[in-house]
């Protein structure tokens, strides 16, 4: 069985996804669809808008065969650690090509930047714009263009740090692009006919044109934004007298979060702690971390660069199964469904951001999903 | 100008705090009442259903010339403790005598008893009844019993405290009893005329008829019970791994609290976690502390037996400033208003714990009310 890789979100599915989806099929005729994809909480630092078993359900539904989750500490970080998480697993699960959205939909090109990332001129340069107070995608955006004359969108910029993974863990991991069709991920507004990005339909009223109908009825149900957690957050900063022991909290930015807390909403209580020296990004996941509870000495007792020592499976078909039984002997990672199966600190951060995500509904725990594909 | 005591809680002040302020008055001919009083958590382990700068003004309307806050770490305490925090406060301010209501009425009966309190025979059996799996007041309860044959009821308990107080003070405050009548502090039932507990209070849709008009119209505002705190409770429990460095946390019943925290109200919660060797009061307090995150550590840094470093005014009328500004130079610890005044532990655990009380309503610092009496 030829399987193929990719590495998603899907927060929430939607039609664009399923393009991306139909002709990564299409391109490689493979027999198998593995998607590694984030948990409850995104790398964007939100809760995801719904789920990550509905999502799980969701991308099984609409044609991915097997669905392992990206643990916590690998989703909610920057780019370059994302990346490494996701490759990692989708190099122990022995795939063959990875295929992913790219604007620029040249391999070679991309390749040629990452070829640039270890170099002394590479560090210089961006150690020199990170100094001027640019923080790091800027920085680094502006390095590769000092080196290469190429632009990158942030789009591309994932797609560059899945090419520096496969890299670095010596995999032979194919990359492959899908040009990105009419939206750009960031896009607020929307008029193309059945794409809109995700970040535009989890703003919609009414996202029915953009996507599917099995997402369209997930949606009806409980969503999930900061908004929601935003009582906990602001009793959470209120209360710890430690916030810098926090994972990600540097250079007192506690003392931000601490002067800004009455705010009356996230939104505004994001833009009030904004400084051009940290991304939007950058500060919604450190304030994931504080809701979570999630500290210094967690991140210090895991090796990330060990990569990930399980393989979650959220959600599978008969199709994704069966690719797990005739590879199991390859596959040296143990693969589990259940949190109970394992007992490390990787997992135990897992268990407890899904009951802090889950709270609000105080669910209890969750089996994977097995489906049909029919 | 002669200046008598009471140990208050007043949550809420109602018709039999108000006779018991009466007969203080008319016994000692006092020109000056002031009252210890507890902040926003109180002795029983809840959230006092009306905050402290509400419930200090309505001590002044009805009579009380001057209102102190009862740090909360003896506020949310033992009995023992929180008499000795008071009395303390007290003998500092350089009241003559203390009023407190009492069941027997008998000063010399509740002397009698803590005369037996440092005595080894005290000791061996109070333990002997520990051991056996009784909670502390049922315990000391049974051991007073056997060496007086006095029984005392659980407001007498408070009585016996303050008196064992001053003895350890070598205070020359003298104690005084009033009779409490027609109700008992925990008695749900009330259909005496105007005269109901606090805790039936609490729980009356209309309890007109047994408060203060004033009192009345503050029941009407914002009330607090632990069912507004029990979602960040539940976040709180879920979230931190350490609870066993929390305050009060004891013998593993962290591992209680964890296990049935998904329970779907505060008071289903609380009866799922109680066993025997606690008593309701001394859970509730545990989760106060839970609640307000304060940790073995801080308590550690503190030393309770030197008593509060500072006299905190939470209102006075002018009759209580007048006493202080003639007493000045007597009173040698200082007197602040506002919680900016002072920097050390106690204020610093003051201060979160207001925080978190008022988090609901996010309310800034408030002042100090000062009222005249006409």
């Amino acid at each position: 069985m030829k399987a193929i890789g990719v590495i998603v979100e899907y927060n929430p599915f939607h039609n664009g996804h399923k393009h991306h989806l139909d002709e990564a099929k299409k391109l490689s005729k493979a027999d198998c669809v593995i998607a590694v994809m984030s948990g409850n909480f995104v790398q964007r630092g939100e809760p995801a808008i719904i789920n990550k078993w509905d999502r799980a359900r969701l991308a099984i539904e609409n044609g991915i065969d097997l669905v392992i989750e990206l643990p916590f500490v690998y989703s909610v970080q920057s780019a370059d650690i994302f990346a490494f998480g996701a490759i990692d697993i989708l190099n122990k699960l022995k795939i063959r090509e990875l295929y992913f959205g790219s604007e620029s939909n040249d391999v070679d090109s991309l390749k040629e930047i990452v070829s640039t990332f270890n170099t002394v001129e590479f560090q210089t340069r961006i150690k020199k714009y990170l100094d001027e107070g640019n923080n790091y995608p800027s920085a680094s955006g502006k390095t590769v263009y000092d080196l290469t004359k190429r632009r990158f969108t942030s789009n591309d910029n994932l797609g560059i740090q899945y090419i520096n993974s496969i890299s670095k863990l010596k995999s032979s991991i194919e990359p492959k692009t899908i040009q990105r069709v009419h939206s750009n991920y960031h896009d607020k507004n929307s008029d193309h006919a059945s794409i809109a990005s995700a970040t535009a339909i989890r703003l919609m009223d009414d996202p029915f044109q953009y996507v599917p109908k099995n997402t369209y009825e997930a949606l009806k149900g409980n969503t999930y934004t900061w908004n929601h957690y935003y009582e906990l957050l602001q009793y959470k900063i209120i209360s710890d007298p430690d916030l810098e022991k926090i994972a990600f909290v540097e250079e007192g930015i506690e003392n931000r979060f601490k002067k800004y807390i009455h705010a009356s909403s996230f939104e505004e209580f994001l833009n009030k702690v904004y400084t051009r020296r940290y991304t939007h990004n950058r500060i919604r996941r450190t304030l994931i971390n504080i809701l979570c509870n999630i500290k210094k000495d967690d991140y210090s007792e895991l090796n990330l660069l060990n990569g990930a020592p399980y393989v979650r499976v959220l959600a599978m078909n008969e199709n994704g199964r069966k690719y797990l039984n005739l590879n199991k002997k390859e596959i040296k990672t143990p693969i589990i469904s259940k949190a109970s199966e394992i007992n490390n600190m990787m997992m135990s951060i897992e268990v407890r951001v899904t009951e802090i995500y889950d709270k609000l509904l105080l669910r209890n725990e969750f089996k994977p999903l097995i489906y049909n594909k029919n």
